[in-house]
């Protein structure tokens, strides 16, 4: 960001000069020499020289919408368009010019990836560098200049209707997978755009919701994953959020985009609105809002033709610049940073081509899959199911054969193929007998509230049943889906069970058959009043195109699940922190929340309160059995500036292969402060075979121990005893050491 | 187009051995390697690598569109699709995906540039140049990698309705004009696509008329531009005919698709079918060529969904592929083809960015306008009109108001702005009185023939009456326009001379003032019972964003006309050539058709049979007088190797600066065959001060000055006398030279 204003001075007027020499040819001029270069230092010069050759005009054009999905580049100096497109999972369909329907291309067909709670759950942060890169490669292909994702807020209750996006509720867990994530997309020449900044946790009211938090919480559980994509990721753009933090819309704020983003963490991307979550010209301008998107274009506001010249950074900033109301330079700064994404993306002429529909990427999709879902029960080694030409499966339940790509809000997909659960058994499973019914119906399709299902549900019931009984074993599919008030973007879910009849479905179901399994597809905790009653639950979460097979893979136990949970299934809805304190700080009164749990989110709500969750966070089961042994730390006493080394040694103690995560949670007994019990500071992942040890060996920086300290608002370092806390889950530690810090 | 095949099997078997160790990595493979580079025969290899990694549906699905204007490229690979768009003049608007309704973009707005036939008019290929890279710039900015045009059919009858969009009547003029036009275009990366080849010389029953024509007249007249496009500007793509020649339709023709233009000519590009102009899936593989586009699509074949899957060459094709009905050797042609365009457009990493919309693109239009404008008549030298605070000039005639860049057919352009000659006049006088009315109506737009004019003619030829009697000078602003049955694709004009009542409205100005002057816009030669009414007529074309500055430029004396006529104006339709024999030469009779003029099209028409025109092909005045003196050649007599140089003194006798066209005829008198009296073969462009004279220099080839012989099927050459002209147009001619070649 340091830039030479001397030089770049000389630069500019040897670069005016030239161009007043050139225009006095006859022959035509070359365009703007913009080839950009590896150099990062040459194109600060570039953008310079660029900036000075602009007209007030052309410089806020650069910074709103001209369509949808794009932004007008600078046609007479060839300076490319914007191009962006959702989402988190895969590259949106085409969207038409200036209206959200689709645009009816066919070439916008994509690899759907499993949603980033899966991702999440695999606790494996190269595999989310895979991710990134194939999906990427795809947006690449697709020529987008701006992926809009990954969505990292952090999961604060199991109602927010878009948790499934995000990458659940631990702001270690989540940086650890959103930086491989976007410097995968970004090796693409492809921005990722991490989203929503900030404190966008809930659906519900998201364009008006006013949200108070503690400066801690912020900082310690809300912001970390930001940071992280900004510092360690060198993530492109950021895009902001629909609600208002301490009376402010979060798209342009203060403190958060201004002071937090821009200064304290010297971002030099891009902030982009969401799609119409600017209001105010003047915040927009002086609050770190570089690109405006969307604004009216909802069935909001005005649909005049020329409407993106009415947005706020558009005609309301030009004249605000041209009577000096806004200074120039606060355009400068944003024209910078959009031309900067430009060498990035569109201006970088090694970026590679990309690609779509791969075989890689659909490798990619199903090993996220498998490896994200996770077993949550198996009595009697309920799972896995071995192909049995004696053996009769009733596979029952609506979201054994629904798209989980339509829907959902911007995260929809057109993927090329979506293998449903039902298909994905029925390919794997040849000699077993497969039989299907619905069970219950949910109702159309997102936005189709109004139709109720158009099948019978007692009818529906009684087939289901009469299938139960024949059947040697029941796998139910059910769950969640992507309609509005389930698992979608624009509002939260209305309930914490299951709908659709399911919880008195299953119920019945397992009166006439013992052998239950639960395929359970969500992106969200529910809670589970019948899980007593079915032997087996395998959280499969929403796993794109490959879903069917990842599934069947698992289920057979051709892939031997290693998936952990990224959140607490808390057993009750008034288990979670953010429902224990009534409406103020959920869903909000009026207009207003506040996050009263503070930095008590999920698991650190469950462990500190010593509330028992139904299943914990890391939870996850296996095949296969693992001992974690041998647990130590290199010292027993550090000094502030040192690393802690933690060894574990591993063994598969079972009869298959398979993969354990080992977890590292820190906490701090006797502090002066209010803590969480314990706190993930460090996992690995690791295969085993059969019969097989290796040791883990995890590090944690003890600068990484420091609490924000809203008093001096900065962080804090607190010296003492602290434990470390070993095992695969974060209800089933293997070891606590002590350790002191100087 | 060697290839080293060893070599290329080599590394076509590492390649997969190097895919199959990557397949067995957990980590993502990077796609295909597919970087282009500057070294042509490191991309031969990369072809041959690339099609050895394709599947038999891949390589099928590269010979066809995927929607409007655009064909897939093979996704899993990272080999892009290839986007087209229409056409010579500028970009055309977006076009929905699968309708030929516009998509309603804003972004596409551009420079529209004048219609070919000014830019002929020129007589000044350097301005081509810059014209063609001009073009170029925009498409590339548009994110086009091939532009549908030059059309270069040759200009044969004056009731083509699309004449306009092509370069004159003459083979050589157009081949000078087409190289640098391709050169221009192509250096940004863009395909050029010349069209429509070959023998699409009307529009009427353009879909199935059947052309015949000798093998002399095809060789010397309609194909010599297509040649220097293939041979000297290496054009990348060349667009079929949707007419039949000798009973086969010519986007497919065994005789000038495959034996001509890719075996004599050696041309490596591909031919892509005119939209709807395939035919036959045998007749498309087997005869040259290579990509499909349009069929079905325009109301003539099936709308369903999946219809371009019903391709001649998409499963039909695939069908007899996989029978051996069709080697698959014919099919690899066509995708070497395809990806040589791929890696000279959008796979190649260097070229530029493109721009939109530039200073320079309008300038160029501008000087191109300027200097293709022609001078015809110029009575008391009525030209340049002064602007005097004493002077009224009443404007009269629609096409002073009237878009010119609508309609017209694939050619239409959505200009960011549109210069009518009333508003580029009235920008230009700021002194005299300009006075407008209508004076006529032509109906509305190109596809609406169905609403008669709105207004009352008599009303409107009153007030032009009125309006003549008061003013000083009187512009009409007349001609033909852009709507079905003038200049405009799809079918002929029905009449020679000027529509809409327009010669009345003339005679009956001419009554009430003397001082009357033409601005004829049009692209075609029209009938002129009204010349010697008017005291000047200037051709001003269609001229595109700066259609009104130009004509104000030169109706001003800003700029002193320089345009020489790039066709003949005969006196009477029946003075040209193809319209001497008949309804069999033109329009034809059914769908049989014969050129029976042969060789002798245009002034070689009128040369020959001594026809005087109404004005020659050549011709056109300046504000200043010159004279061509000391008019020599190099030597007496010539070898049948050597060049011929021709040498003239070309002085401005005259007060102001102007442009002067020196042009270099060459006939065979007491030819042993049919010759025309004389082929232009030479000119040179040189631009003078009032009082200086230069030297001109011209060479020609001897060995240009061959004619094809059909009785050996090649091009041969009579030596004996040839007489060497030398004038500034086809019809005065200051010095003939006789040489002598052995």
């Amino acid at each position: 960001m340091k830039i030479n204003f001397y030089r770049t001075h000389i630069v500019g007027v040897l670069f005016l000069l030239l161009f007043a020499v050139q225009l006095s040819f006859s022959q035509v001029k070359k365009t703007l020499n913009i080839l950009p270069t590896s150099n990062s230092e040459n194109i600060e010069d570039k953008i310079e020289t660029i900036l000075q050759q602009l007209t007030l005009e052309e410089k806020v054009n650069l910074c709103h919408a001209q369509s949808k999905f794009s932004v007008k580049g600078v046609e007479r100096l060839g300076i490319p368009e914007i191009w962006m497109a959702d989402g988190p999972h895969g590259v949106r369909a085409e969207i038409s010019w200036d209206e959200w329907s689709y645009a009816g291309w066919t070439n916008d067909s994509i690899t759907a990836f499993p949603a980033l709670t899966c991702l999440a759950a695999t606790f494996n942060p190269s595999l989310a560098g895979d991710y990134g890169f194939s999906l990427g490669e795809e947006a690449r292909y697709r020529k987008k200049d701006v992926l809009l994702g990954p969505g990292i807020n952090i999961y604060r209750t199991p109602l927010n209707g878009r948790n499934f996006e995000y990458m659940g509720e631990d702001p270690f867990l989540a940086s650890k997978m959103v930086v491989p994530y976007v410097k995968g997309v970004q090796k693409n020449g492809v921005a990722a755009c991490v989203k929503h900044f900030a404190l966008n946790n809930q659906e519900h009211l998201r364009d008006k919701i006013n949200v108070e938090v503690s400066d801690r919480a912020l900082h310690e559980i809300y912001l970390p994953a930001f940071k992280a994509a900004v510092q360690e990721a060198n993530v492109w753009a950021i895009m902001g959020a629909y609600n208002k933090f301490r009376g402010q819309y979060t798209t342009h704020h203060k403190l958060l985009t201004t002071k937090i983003l821009k200064q304290n963490w010297q971002y030099d991307g891009v902030v982009i609105s969401d799609w119409s979550s600017t209001h105010s010209t003047e915040e927009a301008a002086l609050y770190g809002l570089d690109i405006e998107m969307g604004t009216g274009t909802d069935g909001l506001g005005t649909t005049t033709k020329n409407h993106y010249n009415n947005y706020y950074l558009a005609s309301p900033f030009l004249k605000k610049l041209k009577s000096g109301e806004i200074p120039e330079a606060v355009l400068n700064d944003k024209v910078r940073r959009i031309l900067r994404l430009m060498f990035r993306t569109n201006l970088n002429r090694n970026r590679p081509l990309g690609s779509l529909n791969t075989k890689e990427h659909h490798d990619v999709a199903r090993k996220v899959a498998t490896e994200g879902i996770v077993l949550l029960k198996n009595d009697d080694n309920f799972f896995p199911i071995k192909d049995d030409k004696e053996l009769t499966i009733a596979v029952i339940g609506e979201n054994s054969v629904r798209s989980m790509t339509a829907g959902g809000g911007s995260s929809e997909l057109k993927p090329k193929f979506e293998i449903s659960p039902l298909e994905g058994l029925k390919t794997r499973y040849k000699n077993a007998t497969i039989l299907h019914t619905m069970g219950y119906e949910s109702g159309r399709s997102e936005y189709d509230t109004v139709h109720p299902p158009t099948l019978d549900a007692d009818s529906l019931k009684t087939e289901a049943i009469k299938l139960a009984e024949k059947a040697d074993i029941v796998l139910f599919v059910g769950g969640l889906n992507k309609s509005h008030l389930q698992d979608s973007e624009g509002d939260d879910r209305k309930q914490f069970g299951l709908p659709f009849g399911q919880e008195e479905l299953i119920s019945e179901i397992t009166n006439v058959n013992k052998n239950v399994g639960f395929l359970l597809l969500s992106g969200n905790a529910v809670e589970m009043p019948w899980l007593k009653k079915v032997k087996g639950v395998i959280q499969t979460w929403y796993l794109g195109s490959m879903a069917g097979h990842a599934i069947a893979d698992v289920v057979s136990g051709d892939v031997n699940p290693s998936g952990k949970l990224p959140f607490s299934f808390p057993k009750k809805l008034e288990d979670n922190g953010a429902h224990s304190f009534g409406e103020l700080s959920y869903p909000g009164i009026g207009e207003n929340q506040q996050y009263k749990e503070d930095i008590l989110v999920g698991y650190r709500w469950h462990d500190t309160k010593k509330i028992k969750p139904l299943f914990a966070f890391g939870y996850g089961l296996s095949y296969t059995d693992f001992s974690l042994s041998n647990i130590s730390t290199n010292k027993k006493a550090y000094l502030r500036n040192e690393t802690i080394v933690i060894n574990c040694d591993v063994s598969n103690t079972g009869n298959v292969k398979g993969s354990e995560v080992v977890q590292v949670y820190i906490g701090k007994p006797k502090s002066k402060i209010e803590r969480p019990l314990k706190e993930l500071k460090g996992f690995s992942k690791v295969e085993l075979d059969s019969g097989k040890t290796k040791t883990v060996r995890i590090e944690v920086d003890i600068d990484k121990l420091k609490y924000y300290d809203s008093s001096i608002s900065d962080w804090n370092f607190e010296s003492g005893e602290y434990l470390i806390y070993v095992g695969n889950a974060s209800d089933n530690i293997a070891k606590k050491i002590k350790i002191t810090i100087k």
